[in-house]
């Protein structure tokens, strides 16, 4: 599957590893973000929402608790900006030569990222009950990320594997919303074959003509 | 659908109105156990997990804080409480006679219970990131509602419209998660008609063998 070479880590469907790039334009500016919201998602995952603040963040990072205020504002800000950051970092959907090979590799990555240790993936959707200026970046982090994974049904559609006028996202939300229900969800030791029957039945269904609008 | 007759809201697969039957045995106890879960639930509504208590839900009910430190003693065990009567009730799956009608009876039901005004469902989901005890409490109680809706795949089973060894839960999981990840999670304003197109592809999937053992 494609992935930018100096990323060794599955960014899939959910914000697993939500930080900028290593290079970036910007130099000290760019520097300072990748500081300031790395210590926002360690500061969360071993203490929870509760114990985020501008302050904790601006003693975890090194970076001046002014700098941290005028920049981010608040709790909601700097969680935004993590998923923000995920965004608009290069993750591109895996591309196999098959929709089903497509929607497994898929949802393994996303298996693999709600079911890491540390949980960040998890304990960013849980801070999303909390602050709507995160739950504002998360539902923007998965629209775009459900956008670029739509080139896996339209691929599909080009080798005439599944019938033209597929709705993509429907089809995408099929292949993965399992996973996010047992494991986020009802929170459930789901197996790893978890990912792979809901990738195949969700192909299954595409072929039979289930998500044509 | 079958429900019982003096109850004539939705129960569905999520906890939308997670209150002990209006006549149980108990008398003067279930009555108090009935004021206290309804002040539980409208406190959390209104006013957020942040502002419940056993403070404010002895006042909002009429019950003496001391006779609710007692029994619940603390807000996880208000919680689980609500989700523990809501387990108990005998809400019964759709009958209709067909797979594709009953997942679209039942889906129908929770698009509304997730999509209610007040929105019951979700602050009870919100506050199972708050509190263990609530998470365990809803995680048996979907348990157990996936566990009864088993009887949809078993029926479909016997009259021969899906392969024997359809596993009842995959399928159940299937037809329902797009609408709690898509409504819950990603917040969007889903379309009623995505219970029925949910409900169809995970009917298609199952005639296609998908969830077979």
């Amino acid at each position: 599957m494609t992935r930018s070479s100096d990323d060794p880590s599955p960014q899939s469907l959910s914000p697993q590893h939500p930080r900028p790039p290593r290079r970036r334009p910007g130099g000290r500016s760019a520097s300072v973000r990748r500081r300031v919201l790395d210590a926002t998602v360690a500061q969360l995952v071993e203490h929870g929402f509760d114990a985020l603040s501008i302050d904790a963040v601006a003693e975890r990072s090194g970076v001046h608790r002014t700098t941290v205020y005028r920049r981010w504002r608040d709790v909601g800000g700097l969680l935004a900006d993590v998923l923000h950051a995920a965004t608009r970092d290069d993750w591109r959907p895996p591309d196999t030569g098959s929709l089903e090979g497509d929607l497994v590799a898929l949802n393994r990555e996303l298996y693999t990222a709600l079911t890491a240790d540390p949980p960040i993936t998890t304990a960013l959707i849980a801070a999303s009950f909390r602050s709507p200026h995160a739950a504002d970046a998360l539902t923007a982090f998965w629209t775009d990320r459900y956008a670029r994974c739509a080139v896996i049904v339209t691929r599909a559609m080009d080798r005439g594997e599944i019938p033209a006028r597929t709705d993509p996202h429907r089809l995408l939300v099929a292949a993965t919303a399992p996973l996010y229900f047992e494991v986020v969800l009802r929170r459930t030791p789901a197996p790893r074959r978890l990912a792979d029957w809901s990738a195949r039945q969700a192909a299954v269904a595409a072929q039979a003509g289930a998500f044509v609008r």
